[in-house]
This record gives structure tokens, sequence and C-alpha cells, in this order.
């Protein structure tokens, strides 16, 4: 079987994840890394055997032995890098979002459509073995139809005041995982949204604008085959990362809790309860996620398949999210047919729905 | 410590649901108890050691040593019934609802406060061990600063077409007890009201005008303290009797789970999981709770303590309820400054929150 | 349907037990009550609607309307009023045990035997709906054929030394209720016994002879299906009253767990688990299984079924206690060959497993 | 920081998952591997970018490069490669047993101690997460002094008859994990042990001799600190591999559950309970105490610590499965003193308790 040489951008902490997941694919090789800061790139090099080493991203993006390239760089530079990886004709991993505005992440799909090279968004919940247990569960019908989905997120702890500045907001830096996630668990397309947010947990944000002043949201989302799905997110949990998902059907439902680092439980005298709190935040949650998303993609790779997650589906969630925050904004429900940019998406041919069953279900670490 | 001499309207199922509540309180003993079908009164009186039977309601609530009345008759002669109660000079124990009508509903809670007895509307989920364990855990601060509310409320199947035809539709008949629950826990009022409905269980009730054309809805309640409710409730869950609270606060969260007959699980072949199925229906799932309203309600009348649910209490859920129908149809935020009786509730001095600490979390069967 | 007149002896803590389990059963009306200190039959008699009381235990036995006496009296008077009670014609409900020594319960059982009166010792966890659920488990197959039994049987804390010293020790005064629920789930006859016994709670009753000086022990009992049953038992559980049991089968698994007084479970900072703690003793914990213990015996006397819990189960109770006993002071295997009065006990025609599908599995409460 | 240069002997099932482990520890690179088919050396050396394969497991042994030997062969093999490590000078990991007799295992140990190389013995199950954490919670006094262990071990389905016959029957091939387990967990060394075996489960074994005629079995060991063990094991749990631990101490209890590939819980009209299976058995179940024991014992290699499961634990449990099988065939209790090879051990300097907070708490995929 073909290796897919592979070329990364970015030894931050994400791009760590990114090679310690691909140390878990035999299909996938790093050949060359880079980082402006290059002597983080060496280190990461040295210790993840990447031969090469850079402090240009571009001698990734042109390596002539480089398949395709993992984009881990810092937000804004991604639609960049993705035109630059079309024109290369090299196929793409980002990180999500594809672009921080709906019309580069636009340009970014069409340049990889038109140069033929795929790419994959990395919303890497999909790939989850307890939220693709869900999908599978809806997929093969064990729930009977869907009637409703329901979805929680909540984050540890609140972002710093500069994160959420300029951020976009809750629905843009935090409910796009499980807009997306709705709709993936849904299979189908969102007709109107109502959203809802308010400010409990850290005051100061409350000066900003729009979404960016709440910290607790609610979004209802209706889909073209009738049904909701409703989201709740907060930005502070102090029990841990809190990422559950529920969807009733017509015969029954399915719902999933959160993951803890053993099974073990404590019985005392004022407490009985697990042993040790859930997992506290994406990176140990979606651990094997991170593995998950990276074998599917190298899959597709291989065999020729659409991106198992499109630059469409990433589209998606950005207009999802922005939509939310125009609802929360106006108190009104919003219909996508509002928004110009959906068009650019319901066009799309590739907006597959990842079949949980053949990639995620093969867990890595089994 | 004096008896309540207590006269039961209706030997009906619920009436027989109250008559065994009745015999867990030591301070009430039912006196006499009515039933148009006599015989059923007859057999009832046998069974539970009352000394008086008859066929009509009104022998009951003018009988010299009834002290209070249990109104367990068919929803339409409530407000009569507890209009002629008032008029005699009896304390009240009504199930949901007090009337069929808002108005109906004023004038009863009316006479009741002009005769100066004690009006209860018997919204048994308060006293629910595991409804009043999460409202204790809130007043309490257990979980810190509220900060959002979400109840999950599914019927184990949808109730035939003529129970649902006139009945008002699901905000009415079903989702009355959860826009309760959901202020119960929130301790404030209502501000505005979002819900949405569908249909995909029983497609035969489609052809039924509003909310009565809806198996399946999701309400969001904002509160005047600018949390946020949000609920969802469905005619069927095969799995049985669903119902579930959740509170998220500054410092933790309190969530309950449905209840089963045992603690056995078991471990097969094809599954690991509970022995049995969760109770199937409101008559087993909330046994404990009819007899904490009960013990509650008695406690009320022995000590000359507020009513524990009030009628406003359950005049307000029934508002909800209607308002929740309006916002569905509308497809908008409905205010609760467009419902005019929520003046008739929002004036009223008795809406006292039911004090779960002192009375439910002392269970009977322990 | 006839109703069972009752005659209580005794108004102390396990009396009061009673006449509430007899509360909840519409076959049974308690007639007569009876305390040395009389005023405490005066007060459970008012309390509990019972038209006599008496200082005189005699009274009870004699009373010309009693059917059956509830014996609720201290272990040393069990027998003795056994005996009268059989003498006088009066079914017998005895709390365990049937009399302290071996010889006299014989006597007790054959007494009752010979005046052809039902005697029930109350081992109550039979009738408990989570050790039922076991049971039934096993008499349907759902585990398969039976291939091994474990009982977990732990005290929230310790007696003090005064009930230790002088009552034979953990096995004959705490792990009797266990080896009878191993033989009650074995449907089957010990063949021999191996205990070991420490202490590690409270050092001071290590002073006391034999198995009084443990406060922690652990028993296999090989059954004549070759089956064997493990227990431990402990005289400390923090974190509340530890019962559990487990049955292993060709076909699967089965496992109780312990009961907590609600479903609520919290997520805080720095643990996530049960909102409150399991059912702190027996009292709580065994609630339901001595209101349906009552309904068995009731339905027992009604049908003239054999008695659900026969005297000669109370005596193979005892034998294996004091086995175990011999077998932890002499380190080694002791089979019920070497218990002469096992002879008492196999000879019985009565003794019949108690068939939890018909009665136990009827909760009153749903 | 130095890299280990591993040789790995033995390219079958356990080599690949130990090669597995290996990736994911970036102080060890394997250079060679060897397989008597060497076809098999081959596929597994392309697979995990292992430089050298070769037929003969001398050149692994003898491999200048090489500072460390994972021994994979098959276990008749065990001691002798391990004395030709000794001989080369190279630090031995070893697949349980280090040798199938006694006078083999104490050679090979004392071959190690003799050329100062480190031995460790791959009891997998003491770096795993669960029974790591229960470790833990005895060693940080969580649960207070230590009153009891018990172990509950079962394999999914009986192995082929050819399997257990001449292996020396389940003390030795099946409980002999739970034996260490159990040393492990209580930190002092064994008294006494008392065995029982039957057979419920493949009738076909009843003919061989001892021990091996046994599927199931109940073990009490009672140490030197004075607390008993108590471990079950059967060959067969239709539900999956059963793998539990529980540990009573004054302050509280700690127990662990099986694992699960998801957190999903499915609720149908016939069941509730978790979406899918436990892990089925120990390639799945122990893919992170692989992980963890190849993370363990390079570090003990790189700091030169002492071996993290020496020699003489893998020879302590081995005695303790031949003295269980002498328990269970004279029904009694076996006291250590009565074997001879425990001198070997206790003597030993060596027998270090693994520190489960510095090593295994640390799990790699978080």
């Amino acid at each position: 079987m073909k290796v897919i040489n592979v070329g990364v951008i970015g030894a931050g902490r994400i791009g760590i994840v990114h090679l310690e997941a691909l140390a878990s694919c035999p299909d996938a090789k790093p050949i060359i890394i880079s980082n402006p800061t290059v002597s983080k790139a060496k280190d990461a090099a040295a210790k993840f055997n990447v031969p090469e080493f850079t402090s240009n991203a571009d001698d990734v993006i042109n390596h002539p032995n480089v398949d395709a390239v993992w984009i881990c760089s810092p937000s804004q530079y991604h639609a960049d890098q993705i035109k630059a990886c079309a024109k290369a004709g090299k196929h793409v991993f980002c990180e999500k979002p594809i672009a921080t505005d709906m019309a580069e992440t636009i340009e970014a799909i069409n340049a990889c459509a038109a140069a033929n090279v795929k790419l994959m968004t990395a919303l890497q919940r999909r790939f989850d073995p307890n939220f693709a247990r869900v999908k599978k569960a809806i997929e093969d019908g064990q729930v009977g139809e869907l009637v409703q989905v329901k979805l929680c997120s909540r984050d540890p702890s609140p972002p710093p005041f500069q994160y959420v500045k300029g951020g976009g907001g809750i629905f843009k830096d935090m409910a796009v995982h499980d807009l997306d996630m709705s709709r993936f668990l849904m299979g189908s397309e969102p007709k109107r949204i109502l959203a809802i947010g308010s400010c409990h947990i850290d005051k100061s944000i409350e000066v900003l604008p729009g979404a960016e002043a709440y910290d607790t949201a609610t979004i209802i989302v209706e889909y073209e085959n009738e049904r909701t799905a409703t989201i709740d997110v907060c930005r502070q949990a102090p029990y841990g990362y809190d990422q559950r998902a529920e969807a009733l059907g017509t015969k029954g439902m399915i719902q999933t809790d959160n993951m803890y680092p053993n099974t073990a439980r404590l019985y005392l005298d004022n407490f009985t309860g697990n042993a040790d709190m859930p997992y506290d935040f994406f990176m140990s949650r979606y651990k094997e996620a991170y593995v998950q998303e990276t074998l599917a993609f190298c899959k597709a790779l291989v065999h020729d398949l659409p991106s198992p997650c499109s630059g469409e589906d990433g589209l998606m969630a950005l207009i999802m999210s922005v939509a939310a925050g125009m609802s929360a904004e106006q108190g009104r429900w919003v219909s996508f047919d509002e928004i110009p940019e959906v068009q650019a998406c319901t066009d799309a041919t590739h907006c597959e729905i990842y079949d949980p069953i053949e990639f995620a279900l093969e867990p890595v670490h089994q």
C-alpha cells in the first residue's frame, strides 16, 4: 500500500497532537515540518523522527515529495496556505476553521476543487468513538426513525478576555463544533435557527459586542427533515469538559457520557462517585478522535475517496454560527434562506456524511 | 396533634392513588368518599377503612366533620367543586388543573382566598425526591449560582386520538408539568417563551389544530433572573417514562435519572444493562411524590402554613402552556406581558416556593 | 377475602417497622399490641389505629380474635413465645432468630409443626426487590445454569462492645443473613464451609473469644450442587450499609447495587458522583422488604400456602453460622455432616424455596 | 536523553502488541526483530520501521547495538533466552512466565542478578490505569488502612482442551495474574492460601488431573499483614472479559469496573444499558497497560532504577499458583512455609512494589 508523505505546518500544541496521531497511522509518514520559531520545528522533528524541518511553510507546501499538507498554523494563515497547497497540487488537512471569514472560506474551497486536491476540515468530534456511536445508531436504525437530537457542550473554564474579544463570540468560537455535530447527526440541512445567549460567569465580557458578551447560550436548529436539534453551551463547567449527545428515535434513545481516565469509583463517608474527574479538555478528551480523523483522511487519500469531512462541512458550520448570532441579537428565528453563502454550500457535491461504521469504529487503541 | 378529617371526591384511578397516599399520613383520616357510580365509592371505602361513602360530591363537601376535601374528579368539575368547598369553609387539595380555562381558574383561586381556605394544586412532581433534590441543591447553593435548567419529559406512549383532540395540545396536557417544574427550580418568574412543535410519532393527529398536532416539542423559557430553562417533551419513549432534570450552576451541575424497580444489572452475551425497565408511568414513578405532597399539605393544614403549591402556581403553569402554544403557532418569542391573566398571578401573595428541605426530603419510606 | 387479625408482641423499633408494613397490607389488621413498658404499646396503638394494647404478651397470644402473632420481642423470648403461640393455635411471624440456641430452635419449630400452625422466620432480605430479582434471574434461567454466587455485606459501623460480647460473633449476629441468602439463591443445601476472620476496625473486641473477636470475615460455602458461594462481611463501611449480590451463570451475570434515596448526581470541581449517600442501615434499606415479607406471609395465611420462609430456613441459617465459626477457629473446611442438628433441617418437608416471582416482584410501591 | 536500542524476539501476536507499545515510547527504538518463520519478522519489521530482521533469536541477543531484549517467544524458550541475555549483558523484558518451572525461574533470575542486568516480568495488569488507580488509593491512604482486597477475573470463553491439558491448570495459567495483583495491592507477602475449584463450563476437561480439571475457582490468600484477599476466577463470562478489583479500607472502598469502547448507552423497549459490550479480551482491555509497562521499564533503564516488576515478582506469582493448586487438591490451607522456593523470593532485595503514581498515572493517551 502506498504511504502518504506528509508535510506539517506548525509545531505548536495542535501540531504536536497531529504528529502523535500520525505516528499511529501506518499509511502516513511525516517528512518535513515547519515552524516560524525553527527550534520548535527541530525539537518536534527529533521527537517524532521527521527527517526535515524548516522555518518556512512554503518549504513544506512545495516540497517535491510531500503528498499532503497538515495545516496546524494559526487560523489567519489557513486560507492562504490552503490556496498555496491547491496551487502546488497537494491535498490539505486543515484544522478548523478553513478561514476566518466566509468569502475566504469559499475561495479556499473553490481553489481545492479547481485543483482537484482533497480538502479535509478537521472537525474531530465526528471521529470521536462516542459521537460516532450515536451516528451509527441513527444510521443503522437502532433507535428507529430519528425524532430529536440534543447536544450539551461546556468548556471547563472561560477563556481569557483577549481570546473572547474579537473572536466573534460563543457561537463562532465554541458552538460551531456543536452546530456541525447536530448537522452530522441529523443527516439533513438546516432550515432555520433560534438562539439566545446570556452572561453569568465572567461579567467582564458583558461590555463586548453581540455574541461576544455571552458565556451561556441555547440554540434550536430546525432541519429540512422537520426534526429539531437543541444545543446548550456554556463557557464554564467546574467538573471538567462536558460533551454529551442524546438522540431520540421512534424505537429508543442513545446518549453518551463524558470520559474518565479510569473506571475506578470511590465510596467514602461523604461521597460515592468516580475516583477521578472527567478528562479536562479537548486535548485529552479527543485524543482518539484525532487519531481517527487522521486515519480517515489517509484512507481517503490512499483509496481516492471523498474527504471524510469536506470544506463545505466546515463552511456550513461557520454559516450556522453566524446565523445563531443573528438570531440571538435580533430575538427571532433566522432562516438559512437569508444567508446568501449557503448557496456555496448546498451547491456542493462533496457534502458527504462521514460514515462512522467504516472508519471511526475501528479504534486504533484496541 | 389534630387529625385532619378528609373527604375525597372521586374513587377512580387517581382517587385510589390519593387514598393510598393518605394511608401513609398519620395526620389525615379519610372519613367520606364519593363517586357517581356509588359501588366504586363503596369498594374504596371498604378497602381503605373509610367509614362513609356516597354518590354525591356535595355530601362530601358539606359533611360537618370534613376539614379538607381532596378533589379527584374529572377536570371539568374542579372549578365548581373548589368554589363549593370555599363556600363551605373547607380547605381544598385539587388535582391539576384547577380549572379548564383561565377565567374559571382565577375565580376558583379568588373564592378560596376570599373564604380564607387553603388551596393546594397537586403538582406532584415538586414533591418527587429526585426533583426535590435538584431544588435543594439550587437552594442550598451546592451548585453555586444557578446558570441554566434543562428538563426532559417523555411519556411512554402517545395517548389515544380522542384524548389529544380538544385537550389543548402538548403544551397544555403534557408540558404544563415541566413548565411548572422549570419555574419551581428557577425560583423566578418567566419573562418570555419560545416553543416549537412537530409530529413524528402518530401522524393521525396532524389534522388537529395548533399544538394538538404536535407530539414533540422544545421550549425555551427566559426568566426574570436572566436565566433560561430548556424543556423538551415527546409523547413517546419506547424505553419507559422519561423524566429528567439538570441544573447547571457556577460551582457545578446536578442531574437526575429515571427510576427503576430494582438495582439489578444483567450482563449477557449481547447486552449489559439494567435488569428491568424504568418505571413505566406516573402512577409508579411518582408514588412517593403522591405521598409527599399529601404529607406537605397536611402539614400546612395542621400548622397553618401557606399551601405548599398554591392555586397561583397552578394558574401560572396554565398561562405558560398557553404562551408556549402561541409561540409555536406564531414562530416567535412570546412575552408574558402579552398575557393579561399573568396579572392575577404575579399579584398573588401566596406564590410560595415549596421548601423541599423541610418536606420532601423526609421520605415516608425510610 | 378474609382479613387476618394480627397481634403484635413488642412496640420497640422493629415492632414499629412491622406495624408500618402491616399498614400497607390490606389482608391484615393489627388488633392488639403488647409491650412491657405499656406506654409504648399505647402510643403505637394510637399511631397505627390498633384498638387494644397491653403490657402482657400473653394477652396477645391468647386473644380470642387473634389469628396470627407477630413476635417482635427481644431474641431471648422468641422460643417460649413461639411455643405459647403454637399451644394457642396461632400462626407465628417471628423476627430472626427463632431462638438463641439450636435445641430451642428445633423445639419451637417442632411445636409449630405439631400444632399445625404456620411459622415464618422473618429473613427479610429474601423479599428485598433487589435480591429477589437475582433469585428470579437464576430461577428463570436468565443467566443460564448457575456457576457461582457472591455476596458482600458490610454494616455502616461496628456495634457497641456490649452487643458483640456474648452475641456469638460475626458469623452468628451478622453473616447469618448472608449465609441464608447464599442458600436461598443457590437453591441447594450446603455441603461444607470454610471461614476466616480477623479484626481491623475496633481492636477492643480482640479480647473476646472465638468469632466475637472478628470484625471482618470471608466465607466459602460449597453446596450439594457443587457450586460455591463466597461471602465477605465487615462490621464497618464508612460509605453506608453495603449489601450486594452477584450471580454468575453459564449465560451471563446478574448483580445488584446499593440503594440511594434519589437518583440525583452531583458534578462539582472535586468530585462527580451520587448527590446523597446510600441508605444507611437496614431500617431504610429494607423498608420495602419488610412490606413484602408481610404481604407474603399474609398471602400464605389467607390461601393456606407453606410459610414463605420456614422455621427450618431459620434453623439452617443458624447451623451455617455455627459451622462458619468452627471453621474459622479450627482453620479447616467443616462438613455439615459434622453438625447433628442438620438432620432436623434436612428432614424438614417445608423447606420451601420462596418464589420471588409470585410475591416479591409485585412491589407495593408501584 | 539516551534512547534504548531494543531487540525483539518473536513476531507473533504478543510480539506485535509490544512493537505497538514501543512505538508509543520515545525512549526506546526497536532495531532488530527475530522470528523462526522469518517472513513474519520481515513483515513486522516493515510495518514498524525496524531496520533489521532475522530468523535467529541469537542474532538479537548478541547484536552489538542492542541494549535490551524484549522476549516474546513461547514460554518454553524464556529461561534459556534470559540466561543468554544475561551472559551477553543485555537487560531483559520478559513476557510472563520467566520459565515453566520453578528451578529454571530461579536460575534465570539469578543469572540476571549475577550479570547485573535488569529483568522485568511483564505482569501488565499492574500498569493498567484501573488497577493502578486502586493501588494509588491504597498507597495514598484514600481508603484509610486497608482491610480487604477482592478480585474477580473471568475470561470471555474457555480455551481449547489442548491449551488446558498440560498447562498446569486454572491457578497456573489464569489465576496467576490475580494472585500477583492481590500481592501487589496488598503490599505484603502471603502467609497461607486456600483454594477450591470446580468444573461447570466445559465438562470435557474433567478428565484432566488436578487443577486442570477446573474452570471455576475461588481463592483466599491470607497475608502477613493479617489481611485477606479473595479471588474468584472463571474460564467463561459470556458478556466479555471481566476484570474487576475492590479494596475496602477503614475510610472507604475503591472499586473498578470493566472497560467499554465508548460511553454510549441505549434505551430501547426491552433494555436500557451500554450500547456496546465490554472489551473482549486482554489485547484490547490492556492496550494501555502494555504501553505503560513499556514506558516504566524504559524509564528504569534510562534512569537506572530497579525493575518496576522484578523477576522475583514473577517467581512469587508462580509459587502462589502452585500453592493454590495444592490447597484445592488437598482441601486445606497451605502455608507458604511449606514451599521451599519462597526462600529465593523473600531473600530478594529487589521485590519492589511498583509505584503507580510515578509511572502508570501518566497515561500516554491523554
